[in-house]
């Protein structure tokens, strides 16, 4: 059999040990795990940057691929721990809204509650589940362990509402759920939602400037120009050519977006 | 034989090539081996902070895992280079304390410095001892060679004297050791040195600021709460629930922190 | 067969989903892959940059290596997509100068054009060429693709000037071209061009500062000491022994040095 994939996903950042203990215990467990680091700068506790970083990165993984995210102000409470069959993959991370963007289009395959303690390290640190609880459970997953074992099967999933723009007759209101390292502000709008008119005769406001029409690639404008496109995960994105929309309107996660239909058509 | 795992622990930062120059050997030299990245983000030339996180990930690493480490202020000076055997680990490294930490509670096995000239690239920089003399030696060590033909053993490594507290009838007196990407600040007060007394009956103080008890999880107490608690590596940690503890008290490696039992019991 | 090797060198910082998108695509279409990540922080759409990293590190990785490299500021334009096989390895990039530097001193041996519309992913978005061109493109080629297949064969590579400084009889004019993690400013004037003089006999100015001789390591100085050396790529760098030298000077990429033969000889 193939070692399996296992990507990771935190909010650790890159100075300290603690990506690297969840990897050793995976390679204790799964010998041969082929691990991929998704991110580790989502912000601390930030929960709805991590969801989308998962959403944005699930169509490109194959099927088998386990997931193993962490970003988890609820450590020591509380919270459960799941893993998730969703689009042929797994993830396995808290409860807690990490999975708002991969299960807003996609409906999960099964969902159980990890509690079965003979699945995770002797001894559970209060403050590093990821490392004691989850990794053991991902590693199970990837040797083909049965999910069942894991505990208890669940309904739902928590989900937070950010990936749900409001929709009027000619106007969806959202926000900018991301902002990437180049000052690209990703919104909560989904292609699909603009495909009831044509993309010049959309117009955005965002951080009081506003936006005539919807393009194709950055490099289709000059230098400086602010426009709105179609990002490469398939949402509305913001962006300034060759530089920075998030300094340029001071604007960020959070921030509203209004896409409005030309009256005309 | 499976492939061997090589971790990297550098102060090189993410900005440059020197990283993968060190991979790229490791792979011509051990094919197949499975790279872990543990931290680059160690300040520059800081050989505590290294020796934490080298601290903080051996439990979590399976036997004959190899790692490599580089924070090395003296290369192209007469410090030693060195592979060490620990816990079933190989440990290979310039000797300037940077196994300070895995050594705190362990012993080695062996020690052996890194001299035969066969077992290095054929021309070596002089500033770059990392890629040219360790990574040679590191997969030497992965394919399993004799580490008596590195060079001469050594019967010690040098010891950075921030991984002990000093030890009084009723106080401890440590540090603060490394703070993480969340501003938590880890002391090096091993959670043994408390266990003559009841959690609650400690009383900490660092930085001017006193801190009664110490507690279990983050999750226990209000946002903004200043706690002490036994860390996911079994340092008793200084943390500001949802916060950041280092920003909060102005605290960092260094920081003095005394430990003060009930005189009562 | 054994999985090939595949090096990641982007501008697409530690914060996002899009490195993890690619790995995803690579190991999806060449599954078992080796990856290794060179360096995402190189600075948003700085060709110099990359083009400097590719060429520090090409001389440590085994033949058979596919390295994948995207800083593309005119993704969605008419650039071209390549792949140059040079010194027995891959390179899988925009042709916008990022090869400068590898091909500064080394011929390649094929450069073909990438576009087969059969080697990409079914969606191609116009502004992510990197996962959806370029990753089939490499996965291809390490799954031992014949080059011909991805597009016609180009005679040569755009180049950007910045690697060949200008030589005089007794003066060299060159310029930084990249600053690492330590504050080094790393030059483009190759250590065989100052073999007609011994090393004591240089003199260095740079950014209104003069350094007598060319050293060989940082420590051999005092702290503190502006310095030059013979880095570790084979290019003149300038140093502070155990500080920032383009903190001292402010200086960077950029930066004029000029290197004078004491006329003695």
């Amino acid at each position: 059999m193939r070692p399996g994939i296992l990507t990771l996903t935190t909010d650790f950042g890159s100075g300290g040990p603690y990506v690297a203990a969840i990897k050793g215990v995976i390679l204790g467990l799964a010998p041969g795990t082929q691990l991929v680091d998704v991110c580790h700068a989502v912000s601390p506790q930030n929960i709805l940057e991590g969801a989308f970083v998962l959403a944005a990165i699930v169509d490109a993984f194959p099927a088998g691929t386990v997931h193993l995210a962490v970003v988890d102000p609820g450590v020591g409470t509380d919270r459960r721990l799941v893993a998730a069959s969703v689009a042929g993959q797994w993830f396995v991370l808290p409860d807690n809204g990490l999975l708002s963007g991969v299960l807003h289009n996609r409906a999960p395959a099964g969902i159980w509650e990890i509690t079965n303690p003979a699945i995770r390290r002797a001894a559970v640190s209060p403050t590093f589940h990821g490392r004691d609880i989850l990794a053991p459970a991902a590693a199970y997953l990837l040797r083909g362990g049965d999910p069942a074992q894991l505990g208890p099967p669940r309904a739902r999933s928590i989900m937070l509402r950010n990936f749900e723009p409001t929709q009027h007759e000619h106007e969806i209101v959202g926000e900018v759920i991301f902002r990437d390292a180049f000052g690209n502000l990703i919104t909560n709008i989904a292609s699909g939602r603009l495909a009831s008119a044509p993309h010049e005769l959309w117009s955005v406001e965002v951080a009081g400037a506003g936006i005539e029409g919807i393009g194709v690639a950055y490099g289709e404008r000059p230098t400086g120009t602010l426009m709105a496109l179609i990002g490469s995960s398939g949402w509305l994105e913001i962006a300034v050519v060759n530089g920075d929309a998030a300094r340029q309107l001071t604007a960020g996660p959070g921030t509203t977006v209004w896409m409005r239909k030309d009256a005309r058509q």
